[in-house]
């Protein structure tokens, strides 16, 4: 794999499952990245390090995945100018609305780009990662290109028998 | 005023206007207290670094407020064991449903002792550090059931014409 | 076990399952408790009297679960001046919305330290309780610290393999 | 005015500009009331004390209004089997839905006649405390239904000018 | 069985799985009663019809039980003067919000005493409206109080192991 | 202006503030309709009865305005075939999140068709009238397809100075 | 079948087990209908072909599914002037309120007939198409009122034992 | 200014008021941008048009601002493989919440990047669009990096006085 360009961090191991989908768009696409178990409440400093120390290493946008009080996204966005896209975990009470909540309600001058609830979201995650580096990267761009022209085809394909 | 046991910390000058009514309470108490605009998205590591200092000055609790994506009380949790009160701040949008969820959905590990939204959060944080105070010191304990007294007598006055 | 600090009340036996995760951490840290049912609509006048007997017998900390209309921390803490931390627990119809907004938005003059929702609430309601010990116990502080530090070390040593 | 057959309590004196609409229904029908400020956090064992004599001094049936964690017509439940009205005072933060919520999401065994929020609820506070009365006292009834008739007749007057 | 003093309406067939925790308890307190499913929705008129000659039967008070967008309380409340007591179904989308929305929120002059959503909300259909009879009669109001005490010796009992 | 087609129904003369753009789209169509003020809670048997007539006098669509338990589309739709268009009004506290839900959540088989909440909601539920007697009448549905190249139009047109 | 009137699109395949309810109501009426998987993100240019071809190949009406961000219903009336329905689908995280406010809260002069969310929905799509209809189609239009009265007669056959 | 690289779309003009707030922050960094009106339900064509053509013109991002049944950023990201960021306007009646989950509820395949509602969110975008941009333009990067400065600077400033 190349070059590691996006960072994917989770609050929690259980998040794994959800942020999996993220994992396999960034893979298909060939795109490198590195995936962490990083909390913005049980392991701050090592967070605030990690995230000081990536862009040095190269890393060029963040995906953040956390539920509930979701501080994760926007305590990664507090510590770089680097893009931090978020991923709202759902919740088993409250079902992602207080994830969703937390991840998008930033203060004026610390964004995180919010993506939809759970797996979608972590889809999203990875291809919004992709098509910020496909502004500079053509090879990229021109396979988010493909990717689209797939999709529309594979709606295309449906035949609904009624 | 006395030592400073308790730090109140918010996370923009505009909530001033509702934690007055923490300081309010604290300074009608005489309990020693500082007050400061900390952010856990704009000033991350003053935030961090105050926070661990504030403890070997003697601080016993913390109070935190914020809205939105309210990550504050949370972040200071993060970064401390002692006691963390978080008063969610009302949202011109969302009424601080968002700030409540925010402040009130803290994973498993690091708790935060959330208030209702607005100036009764604000007063009731006050009154809540008290009460904690109030556990290993027998003035600030009965002040405090002098003030639950008072609160009830004002109660019984009320008389309703209809 | 040693003295009893902490009273543990649930609104309903089925309040149980949740509350456990609070009474497991008081047993691992050995702080003595007592864990009772007591109603705020079912059996008032036995849980005023409770309340109000608690502090004689040197309970300095309330913990207490309530699901739906959730009166149980709110009521409790209309008896004592002593602290009083609200678990809400999760409802069948709305997630515990319901127990969440009972519990947090409390009147000015007697606060609730609302927990989150369900089990993660329980477990934060045991730690911010030996929070609140840990001020004037350095035992309890030293091994609050203590545990901070292992959930640290335990995100650590998670390895994400993609 | 006749003898007292219903109270009216409100949690808080700021509640009687809402709980004004139910006396003024109560006034036009000349069914005898009482009302007082009698808060469930604020001053329990007054309430207790009153809710409880309130049986023996003829009062059949008690209307409740409360805001936020509304636990007033919850807590007057517990301590009475006569019949509970709630009405849930509109808040400035969550508009009333907290309220609500306190207040109609009572456990099985304690029930509480939740009304709308607001002051169309205090008015049907009323009518509905009339209408159980109503069910012993034909000249209530009688009213009641001239009542409805005036409603309906109200409605078919107007004309709609386009 | 006595006379049937109360009617329970179900919008749907599938209510009847809920409502059963009402008819329960008027069966266990030997009140008579008559339940039906009539639909504000689906059979308009046949529900007009009932709900105008219950009164004349002998019919006291009403119990309707529905889901979404809930009308068959305030229209049964439309069409009489005698109380009516709403039981908003849990519903499997919005878990019963719309429901109790749709129940509670009447407006000024036609009162409908919402209960909690679901079978709780049904048990406490079937009290209240034994409170409301209980005003007149006083074997209903003795078996209530004897209800009341045993609900609360049923907690008493219980004992919690930790 | 021509033979009556469409029915405006409000629950309230106050509704007439939002209903008043319903109104002035038809005028400004030339469509000829009938405005009135009948409550499906006030007034149950006007409404039934007008709702009958209606469609014996020529009256194609209805249009009904209602706010909290908004049941009045609903109670329509239940006495007649035509097509029913709903306006959610907004309401004081809820914001007409319960108007929304008591008129969009019907059961199956008594369909009301659910705009928008408030003024916005009035002008489609005119258009939306229209665009129903569009299907057969070919004027109508010519002015809508002018109508709706005029708003493109007028999107156009707009220069935003920066 | 006969000409085919109503086109019934969703934005994905999975939508079918919902949309199927509408589909075996149209067949039961005879009515001629088409039904595509179109997505409104995913293909936006086939939809909007397909749209604007529909009326002249003899369209009347369009009936839309869409879940989460539930543009479909809303881009299809951007490309028409005939009448579109909405079905909200229900969503796993959120249970569909987003789709139901993505598919109701149109902006002035687009109208969506946004029905419940589900299957209800889904069931009550199909009737209010065949309602629009049977304002010009005298057969339509009394099998309506035929499925109406069945309806009734089904509420009233059921006998309920307690 | 310099060449055009971002495009900032509000689908009314009334939504402008909020839009200022990032077209102030993209004029203050001199970076490149055209702001117009297009609106996905009332041009849908010109806006598919404008999208399509807009990467050609050296666009490299999109920030799209609607609220209600916001369809805006969804609808451009339909048309376009570039970067779309979506800034969700508070509504009238329910503040946001339908134009916050209608713009970040989008389908798996097609991001938007969601920033919180209002005001905030519009900075917000400006900055995260400098962000995307600051990847591979190392001007707009070091700006960024001295913009954060100056915000955690500010914050250091405030004397709170009590």
């Amino acid at each position: 794999m190349s070059k590691k360009l996006i960072s994917v961090i989770m609050g929690s191991q259980s998040d794994l499952e959800v942020v999996k989908e993220a994992i396999d768009i960034l893979k298909k696409f060939k795109v490198g990245f590195e995936a962490k178990v990083l909390s913005a409440h049980r392991s701050p400093k090592e967070l605030a390090k990690y995230v000081e120390e990536a862009g040095g290493r190269g890393i060029k946008v963040f995906i953040a995945a956390a539920g509930g009080s979701a501080a994760l996204a926007g305590v990664i966005a507090s510590h770089t100018a680097l893009p931090v896209i978020g991923i709202p975990i759902e919740t088993k009470n409250l079902k992602g609305l207080d994830s969703l909540l937390s991840t998008v309600q930033m203060p004026a001058g610390i964004p995180v780009a919010c993506m939809s609830i759970g797996k979608s979201g972590a889809k999203n995650a990875a291809i919004f990662a992709l098509q910020i580096l496909g502004i500079s990267d053509k090879k990229i761009k021109a396979r988010l290109g493909k990717y689209k022209k797939e999709m529309c085809l594979a709606i295309k394909k449906i035949k609904i028998k009624v």
